[in-house]
């Protein structure tokens, strides 16, 4: 049997890949987002450059999942209302960009999205897609409560809580204000109750 | 009389300010943050490198004062309530975020401000220090009314509505939601609101 050379369905080597996403998490804390090239990311995990660019078109894409891809197990909080249940939410949030890696690059890496047309569009799915789940779960709950109306714009909510958080803890927070998550939390939940 | 060379005290030539602040903004809307260097800024006004570097110290300081100093005379709004108020100002850090220069720089010159020791520790200040003057001008006057307590937190409030404005705009919004600005101070006035 003579040998085949490799076809689209050839399977990538997994070890590559956590090799490669590892090497990126490591860098990224190390050196900074933009200090952090793709090829120092090959010479790191011990790849050719190509092996990266045959699974992620660029920088941005591997180190969004480097940083932000976890197997997120965390379950929806259920404390009964809406404000502690959005306590629970925002402490997640502020735990999640405040972790060393997320702190690094969120600023550049949010640049660099939204300097891509095509990166752009995906951002808030991206970034938020398992925030907005447990926030949706949260609010179905809230409605069944007669805490806030149906029709509540969960989408203005969403932004409003990430964008806080982002620039609280992303673009200045060294220490971030341990009442964070608290005080938006209640502000936020009093915003839009209708009891 | 012997010719001297220049001297400390020597006054810069206004003339040369204003041409590279404007390239600066020129090329920005043009080019994008990224791609616009402190060389094509040069070129574009005429004068060396060196020019820029003895006024700025870098790229970032110099597209801050391109984009965002203006000679700001909007009047801190009264409409009678806060959520009045807050709507107006809203509105104002929408359009501010939204217009084209703003809008091309935002994502990358905060991940460049952030990335700067010096520079992060003056990211609220630099950008947020004309609306902090206004909303505490407004918080004033719905203390005085009642509305709210004295010790309502003005930084988070702050925070919390640059952020979500940085986020809908900044971030996301090709055509921002006309609602967008009236939605929001309506959950954070009743979110405060005392009374």
């Amino acid at each position: 049997m003579s040998s085949s050379p490799p076809s689209r369905g050839r399977p990538r080597n997994p070890r590559s890949h956590s090799a490669i996403v590892g090497a990126a998490a490591e860098l990224v804390v190390e050196v900074g987002y933009a200090a952090t090239s793709i090829g120092a990311v090959a010479a790191r995990a011990g790849v050719g450059k190509d092996t990266i660019y045959r699974r992620w078109p660029g920088k941005p894409e591997l180190v969004f999942e480097a940083v932000f891809t976890t197997t997120d197990n965390a379950p929806t909080p259920d404390t009964g209302t809406l404000a502690g249940d959005l306590t629970v939410l925002l402490q997640g949030l502020v735990d999640e960009f405040h972790a060393p890696a997320a702190a690094a690059v969120l600023p550049g890496l949010l640049a660099d999205f939204a300097a891509d047309p095509v990166l752009k569009a995906r951002i808030r799915s991206d970034f938020l897609a398992p925030s907005k789940e447990r926030l949706l779960i949260v609010f179905e709950r809230a409605v069944a409560r007669g805490e806030i109306a149906a029709e509540t714009p969960v989408d203005l909510v969403l932004d409003t809580l990430a964008g806080a958080v982002f620039f609280h803890i992303g673009l200045v927070g060294e220490h971030p204000d341990p009442q964070l998550a608290a005080l938006l939390a209640a502000v936020v939940a009093k915003g839009i109750e209708v009891r």
